[in-house]
């Protein structure tokens, strides 16, 4: 089945065509401070709500200000909601009721799309994990021994999750220099980006019952983007034994618009080899393949410094939510997991700072005369991705954005 | 001030007088389902949002179904709300009003008192801290570098934290033992608890904005036991190097009473000897002290087997909240930090099986004539705790119970 044309001239040809429609919440001048559900396409946002009772559908799940009573309902749930968009969208019949609840994107404001429940990060890059091992822990094995038995990962900070655009205060906190004698305090002298892409949950799972592979379309509702802001001299003092807590406890920034599951099903490809066996729970071959070929690119200050791919990830989402419930934690609406920093083979697709200048030995030199190690203040940051679509379509997850306050 | 004795017979001599006034959420089979705020006084709970109502005082705050709008209200609100419920239970013109709303204790059902928003664990016992580096880290230094340094921490997992009684699944996952070539899946062999204090935010705060340590008493609403259960095989193959995730996120249980913050002046103590000079935004000395003197017991299948005296952490909650802002990081009402295991320098007063028989190595020996290394299917787990209140009274702190699925 080809994909049907969207009455909009600007869904044409668009990463936001109708083979996309990701989710945001937004706030408009017509209705100031009340958060609504918006639907991109193209050059516009479709309010939900107003779209569904334009068009005489259910607007109760469209109708909320966040997206976690749609993400709980369910993936029959998402599928007709994503069935009745693309009918409304692209039937001329509708035209005329839903152009209304059509607002430019640029006059809205956008908002972070759901409440995050727990938030876990993983460390799924065997290149970025490689990159981070041989620079905090020179001399020893890279990777640690279980490092390829296991997606590592760990919680971080849910109340921090901000959204795009938000501003980042460069945190104070210890740092020690192995030169130095005792921990001296105050702002981060290496404030660092990651790169990542973030898996949101929809539907919940009990306690006790591990979510096995086959579960991962039922409890993912979409993917968006993700910058794991980290300051590198506080998590080097800090980490041993207990793992990253307020090197990147600051501020984790995520893209806007959540990219629906299905609109991803021509950017799934087979993972990398794995060069160790995986034990059973984990054991993804012969099932469908969930390595996505996202294409990333990491802006600073406008000028591009890296282009990650996201289909070299070790790990998949679908092997990481398996993992994080196989001991039967559960699961709630609006847990975002995220991928880890993505890292190529290459130096110039590396998804981090601190891997592109090696620990600020080798600084970037950037196109306007600058140079880089980590950020300083007024910097900005965008990193943004496509996958492919259908019939040559591009799918588009917009960008992630933040600058280091002055 | 002597402390006003109560009208309710059961409330005189007992842990739960008018001098504690615990807080929960209860259902009973009077209103079948409904989630009410109770305070727990003597042998009965108090409906709070019926005796506000009887009482003729505001009520909206206690007629929730979590306390998390009460939490959120702020210190003055919590001040003006325990006023209240001390002039109800010590006033005889009250008596007759407030009697339709005490249920006996045992006629209720005790839910978790408030939604979690982040929870964090500290590692805040020099004993244990320097027990688990000799067990985990044989041959190196038992405490790292930074642990004198900075209270300890990592983000758990919110979604899992459940209310006292709540059954225990044992989590399976991966576990390898150092002669092991490679991991193997399986359940814990190791299931192990923790026995630890836990602090509750009600006034949140703004992002980029720390709390110093004087902002204690303003965003801290109260305090819990908590049992942090892990399973030591799980953790000991995972947690490097980002720290416990699996072997920790299946299950946090909680007392399902939260003991207001103003009920434990006369708990205060100072915090032992530092022998590291504090950085001084984590200087405590010459401000009020934050150690809390609470007797903690802990019971296997009935029979006592430690008793951690919380009065020993070297680092205090006070300087563990503020640790855990000052990089800028928010708060949000229903944040959950906890202690980490309370262990004393005695060996009857660790908090932990893997300490109590260190690693397995010396089973312990039950009354019952059995022995127990780590959990077996069946087993119970009891953690208590008292404080001193005024004019001699005990605040009693009820229990978090555990029982593992057969």
């Amino acid at each position: 089945m080809s994909t049907p044309r969207s009455w909009l001239a600007s869904a044409q040809d668009s990463p936001f065509g109708v083979h996309n429609l990701p989710y945001g919440v937004f706030t408009a001048d017509d209705q100031p401070g009340r958060r609504r559900i918006g639907v991109r396409i193209g050059d516009f946002v479709l309010d939900a709500g107003a779209a569904a009772r334009a068009a005489g559908a259910p607007s109760v799940l469209l109708d909320a200000d966040s997206l976690n009573p749609l993400m709980a309902a369910g993936r029959s749930v998402w599928t007709q909601v994503r069935a009745d968009l693309t009918l409304w969208l692209t039937d001329e019949a509708y035209r005329e009721a839903l152009s209304p609840a059509l607002l430019p994107v640029g006059e809205v404001e956008l908002h972070l799309p759901f409440e995050v429940a727990d938030y876990v990060d993983f460390y799924a890059s065997e290149h970025h994990a490689t990159n981070l091992g041989r620079i905090f822990r020179p001399g020893s094995d890279p990777l640690t021994p279980n490092w390829k038995h296991l997606p590592i990962g760990y919680h971080g900070r849910a109340g921090t999750v901000v959204v795009s655009g938000t501003p980042v205060v460069r945190p104070h906190g210890q740092r020690k220099a192995p030169a130095d004698a005792v921990p001296s305090f105050g702002p981060t002298r290496r404030l660092d980006i990651e790169a990542e892409v973030g898996f949101v949950v929809g539907t919940p799972s009990r306690l006790g019952r591990p979510v096995v592979l086959d579960g991962f379309r039922e409890h993912v509702f979409g993917v968006c983007l993700v910058n794991d802001w980290s300051a590198r001299d506080i998590q080097a003092w800090e980490y041993v034994p207990l793992g990253p807590f307020l090197g990147k406890s600051f501020a984790t920034s995520v893209s806007p618009w959540i990219v629906p599951l299905d609109a991803l099903q021509h950017a799934r490809v087979s993972p990398p080899e794995r060069d160790v066996e995986p034990l059973a729970y984990l054991d993804d071959r012969g099932g469908e393949p969930w390595g996505l070929d996202l294409a990333m690119e990491v802006r600073l200050n406008g000028h591009l410094v890296s282009r990650p791919p996201f289909a070299s990830m070790y790990w998949t989402a679908q092997q990481q939510l398996t993992h994080m419930t196989v001991n039967g934690a559960s699961l709630r609406t609006g847990d975002l997991f995220a991928s880890g920093t993505v890292s190529g083979p290459e130096p110039d697709t590396r998804g981090a700072l601190i891997e592109l200048t090696w620990n600020g030995e080798e600084p970037l030199k950037l196109p306007d005369g600058t140079t880089r190690t980590f950020l300083e203040g007024g910097d900005e940051v965008i990193i943004t991705a496509t996958a492919p679509g259908p019939d040559g379509t591009v799918v588009g997850f917009g960008e992630v954005t933040g600058r280091v306050e002055p």
